[in-house]
């Protein structure tokens, strides 16, 4: 393309793009109909355990999921690292972690802990659970560690496509919401976030305009029967509505290391990733995906919407 | 006991110990005959993997293995500690680690990253290999983190019998040893440590007269092949020398998680764990033990040699 040809083209997508974006729906400004189901499946927690890896890089390498998310923190980092050069395409994100649940197994922060001592629990490992991290930590340390978790991904060779918060402890108070998106615009990478009616618009005070905001997200919860797991999803398949949804699914193998490392938890323990590693990867659902007209997304489609840095 | 009777009995000891310990072996300081063969089987590793833990338990609960170490900065710690406090006669000592050896999993340090810089690979890992380790650790640092380690296993309610360093870091250089062996001192604990003919006397200088020194260590190296394992474990044991000797052996199930541990490892990897193993849990070995009147001893009973505090 000749220079002057280039100029107009740049010109043409500056012109055209922002007016749109004001009215298009997420899924238009994707490029497809406003009535399209698009939809992220989305794999959490790689980097946990080695289980975990092997199911979710199994899940991504078929396409059974479009996207997972990395947490920095635990020991499989490296592992993922490798998977994540070997694969440069794969929509890999970091799912920010300042929570460590596991009875049995367990880890601390990135960042020097004597730096982050909100984020500790009395023998110096992350709070085990999400309402224990959300009362103590303070923003500035919060935003210290997962600032040090995107440098250490990045020093790693890792190129995220996307920010989540594991446990979701960033999405909790409007502090820790304003730290992960000002952590985001800084990276100019999209973050998942959702406006869900009724919560208090200060959660949200740190959004730009330009930011991705999610139709939805589903993701199973403990009341499910182990035997309903299959109809749960493809209920959700069938009844999806248009617009950008994303599954969140815990894919991993059964086995000792998994069933050790969640330990007296069924919930969202071993057995629980081994059915929806089970689900997302059989042809009934394969097939609900098609007959429902979903189309799968990822992050990294989102990140082109962003404005360029 | 009456009081005065007490009173009688220390004195006795107090007056009997350190004279007879100067001509004393250590075998007869223990309560044997001088030319008594006495063994500790040291299972090294424990809390680096779900698997190690596993098959060192099981081999502790049996009495194939009589002390064993555990590495506080790996993310099985909680399970290790567990294990102590529902064993408390269980004889585990710390292994302390300023190593991080395997490719795709890794720990860092106990103590806050930046006090302790010169550990720390660029990843902000402890280094991958002894030389490094040994080439860049600043021996106040080595000290501040195994100091960290004592306090984080004591936090966690394990009372170690012992110390000892993991890939051999703390017995490289003289300053080293010196940070060892005050650490030990301050804690009251024995150490693992051995005199090497022709080793410059300057290595030993920290060490005080009271210290517990073996007679010698044994440990498989990279050379035997798989089909001599037995022959190797029980031809050390149809020639042991009386005294006090130690045989470190490292212990797991070699399954998906040890195999992801140790991948591009051979040496001291999955199937060589699950081989060393499978030979101190053998009627053979069980049987060469016996057929050589080789008793089995702990750290703790070496522990009780040491001045009391």
């Amino acid at each position: 393309m000749h220079n002057h040809a280039l100029l107009a083209a740049c010109l043409l997508t500056a012109l055209s793009l922002p007016a749109g974006a004001q009215n298009q729906t997420l899924a238009q400004r994707l490029g497809h109909p406003a009535d399209a189901k698009l939809l992220i499946i989305h794999a959490d927690d790689l980097a946990v355990a080695h289980a975990q890896d092997m199911a979710s890089f199994a899940a991504l390498d078929r396409g059974a999921a479009s996207s997972a998310s990395i947490m920095v923190p635990c020991p499989w980092l490296t592992e993922v690292a490798e998977y994540a050069k070997a694969h440069p395409q794969a929509d890999l994100g970091l799912h920010l972690t300042l929570t460590s649940e596991w009875k049995n197994y367990r880890w601390g922060p990135i960042s020097p802990r004597d730096q982050v001592l909100s984020l500790l629990d009395p023998h110096g490992y992350l709070f085990s659970d999400t309402g224990e991290a959300v009362r103590h930590i303070k923003p500035e340390e919060a935003e210290r560690e997962i600032r040090a978790q995107v440098e250490t991904a990045l020093k790693m060779g890792i190129r995220p496509t996307h920010l989540d918060s594991h446990m979701a402890v960033l999405f909790a108070r409007p502090a820790l919401v304003a730290v992960l998106a000002r952590v985001a615009h800084e990276y100019h990478l999209p973050f998942l976030m959702l406006k869900i009616p009724g919560v208090p618009p200060d959660m949200y005070a740190a959004l730009k305009p330009t930011d991705v905001v999610l139709d939805r997200v589903f993701m199973a919860s403990p009341p499910i029967k182990p035997e309903d797991w299959l109809r749960y999803y493809t209920h959700i398949l069938e009844t999806l509505p248009p617009g950008v949804s994303e599954l969140i699914v815990h894919l991993a193998y059964d086995d000792a290391e998994m069933q050790a490392v969640t330990i007296d938890h069924p919930d969202y323990g071993s057995a629980w990733r081994q059915r929806d590693f089970n689900v997302v990867t059989s042809p009934e659902f394969r097939k609900a995906l098609e007959e429902n007209h979903i189309r799968l997304v990822s992050w990294r489609d989102l990140g082109k919407l962003l404005p360029k840095p």
